[in-house]
């Protein structure tokens, strides 16, 4: 329970020691806790030690494999890293309903990220937008070493702008540049070139404003509302009858599903969680990140103002039609891509994706995992299915025995669970 | 590339084998990878496999420790799983220095849960209101042998209330439920009894109102801005100077970039985004469930109506206080806690906490991580600790070769990396 100097120049198995001293009264369980996830092939162990610091062991995450997702014509099996049970089977039940009513048919709606420069000025604000105007093509000029590998790649700096943001805090300016980044997520790119640009932007300020110029911070936006993708179901509204209900009872009641999480923050946040089981699957499976993924789809909807639902739909005519815009600025070069012999493994089954094919690749996804929990959730058929989970569930909090467990199970094999009649046969009061 | 039919039905080693024909041309290099990360102990194989469905393999994410926490006055040693690198070494840095002043200092401002049951309701409002508020009691003692377990322990239902939405959606209304779940993250507790109470309730209606109610679905909530903890550090501002600041100006250039966060939602989400690599790491090293944490965080984000920073700093005389508000639904027991063997090494690491204490820290290793990330922006000595990094990303970004890179290194080993001198050493133009 002592403070440690030092220590992250401890060997592994010196930090592990200390640990079973300090925390395990030197239990040796522990220590072969630790131990049976190493890797037995050591070059490969040391790989993932490396990844970053103060590495013990390895924690699994089960790698799954969801197939028949067909996206703009083309079938996939989509990689999944997750740990939560059903998103898996929820995810290929999906993909199976939608492949066979034509699948996902998916649009990129931009690419575009950003960075700011944050910086404060006390002087003369026309003079400070005189002086960027006249040296903007300067600045650029300056930076295209930096930036020529990205531009033969097809990407690069995009926009280069003075924002005045006095309004919000006193002397508040930002630099705002936009970029596009190919096929990598673009976070080392994008805050080198804006490190470099806030360097040559100070250089080239006259004294009379670099003394009333300073820069708080330079950094990449993990909002990104501009790097957006689309993916998009349709079916005949008679497609989707159930055993209970009509195709067109079926279409009303999950479209009147999806206007509350549209109007309702509090549904909307847990029908997006439900979206970002499928997406971050996917991410995890590519090694990308997601945390910044996170950030960015919750950020994207809450941005008009009130937090709202990722998915929409429509009856149009006799057609249902059902879709989401997510914003997934992800890569497939760079990062762990190329270091995860895993990732490496997701890549290559799909088909070594271009970051904006592994963006439509995760919406779909998205969209099919809430298909799933929508469905799951306006459906009896489906409760039905869940049942025996609430059956389950119930049971254990009535503390039933193993006997009243399998006398419940016979009861209700056939009928709708229903709590009072299993507290009469159960004989609780 | 083609679809498949009762793929989940095949064994592992069957699905290995349709992949591998269908994505890989028979490649048994490709087989190798998969197999490389099985478990030689097959049993815990099995274990891990049994997580979620059509499982492979196991992902590896690496598991690590971070030092030197003083949370309310206890030192703690954090498990951290995550893949991005720094992130252990940065918490680490600043548990350290806060530990040197006092620590972390935690409440907790609520644990209250939400869930809903959605429904339509066409009738006469006030007959809806008059019977749900008749047999609101009612509905709670029926209610009560499901919940017994979860009272012994201190928690289960708080609260009941009928809501009309019908302002922002037709005929639209919620049963809205708060819950104390303990030391459980809750959520099959808390869809186990909404789905009860949407049976209850029905069964209790009279005819006249059961024809024009229809229930759309019942399901928690992951919206938890009332399962709330807090945690805050101080120092005296003499403490904060730097070789290049002094402390006074290093706390007013730190509070101004608190500053920018909490106006500036492009700042605000990348900022909250280093909040949640020490969470997240947390969060994951403890089996608890990510999406439901991330999308509770940033729908909390932007609560107001604006997305804005979850830390905050201000100075006070010759004080430095900084401190995160955030809303944290995690369990210790239940779920993968009493499964996974890592989890169950996290938890005793950190002594067996209860929900509450786990909060705390996981509070305070955002708090660290966030710390981190500003001073390293905000501070020039460790922006020249960044320098290596950047100087590696520029030459990437130049294609340097060997001689080139070792020629830099050399040049830059006591100064500031400077592009413009860099070009000039690599003689290019």
């Amino acid at each position: 329970m002592s403070k440690v100097k030092g220590f992250s120049r401890l060997s592994k198995q010196q930090k592990i020691n200390w640990l079973l001293a300090q925390y395990f009264d030197a239990n040796n369980d522990a220590k072969e806790v630790l131990k049976q996830y190493w890797n037995e092939d050591e070059s490969l162990q040391e790989l993932h030690d490396g990844f970053i610091e103060n590495t013990l062991s390895n924690f699994y995450f089960p790698y799954a494999v969801s197939p028949n997702y067909l996206i703009d014509g083309k079938t996939y099996t989509l990689p999944m890293v997750i740990e939560e049970s059903s998103v898996v089977a929820a995810s290929s039940k999906a993909a199976k309903f939608w492949a066979e009513k034509g699948g996902f048919t998916t649009k990129i709606l931009g690419t575009t990220k950003l960075g700011h420069i944050h910086f404060t000025f006390e002087g003369n604000i026309s003079d400070l937008f005189d002086f960027f105007n006249k040296h903007k093509a300067k600045i650029l000029e300056k930076l295209y070493p930096l930036q020529e590998n990205m531009q033969k790649r097809g990407g690069g700096i995009l926009d280069i702008n003075l924002i005045d943001k006095t309004n919000l805090l006193d002397n508040y300016f930002q630099i705002e540049m936009k970029f596009d980044t190919k096929d990598s997520m673009g976070a080392n790119f994008i805050n080198t070139i804006l490190e470099e640009t806030a360097s040559v932007f100070i250089d080239l300020l006259p004294e009379k404003l670099k003394k009333d110029t300073h820069i708080i911070m330079s950094i990449l936006s993990n909002f990104t509302p501009e790097c957006l993708v689309r993916s998009e179901v349709s079916c005949k509204i008679d497609d989707l009858k159930t055993p209970d209900m009509s195709g067109k009872e079926y279409a009303q009641k999950f479209v009147q599903a999806i206007s509350i999480a549209e109007i309702e923050p509090y549904r909307a946040v847990t029908h997006n969680k439900g979206i970002m089981n499928g997406i971050d699957a996917v991410v995890l499976a590519t090694g990308n990140d997601f945390r910044a993924v996170e950030a960015g789809v919750h950020a994207y909807a809450s941005k008009n103002g009130k937090y709202t639902s990722l998915s929409h739909a429509k009856i149009e005519g006799d057609r249902f039609i059902y879709w989401i815009e997510v914003p997934l600025a992800i890569g497939t070069v760079g990062g762990l891509t190329g270091l995860h012999p895993l990732v490496k493994f997701s890549l290559q089954l799909l088909q070594n994706p271009s970051a904006e094919k592994l963006m439509r690749i995760m919406a779909s996804a998205g969209l099919a995992q809430n298909f799933a929990a929508v469905n799951a959730l306006i459906t009896v058929g489906i409760q039905q299915g869940h049942m025996k989970m609430h059956l389950n569930n119930m049971l254990k909090l009535l503390d039933a025995n193993k006997e009243e467990i399998e006398k419940a199970n016979q009861f209700f094999k056939d009928k709708k669970v229903n709590f009072s009649e299993l507290k009469n046969i159960l004989n609780r009061k």
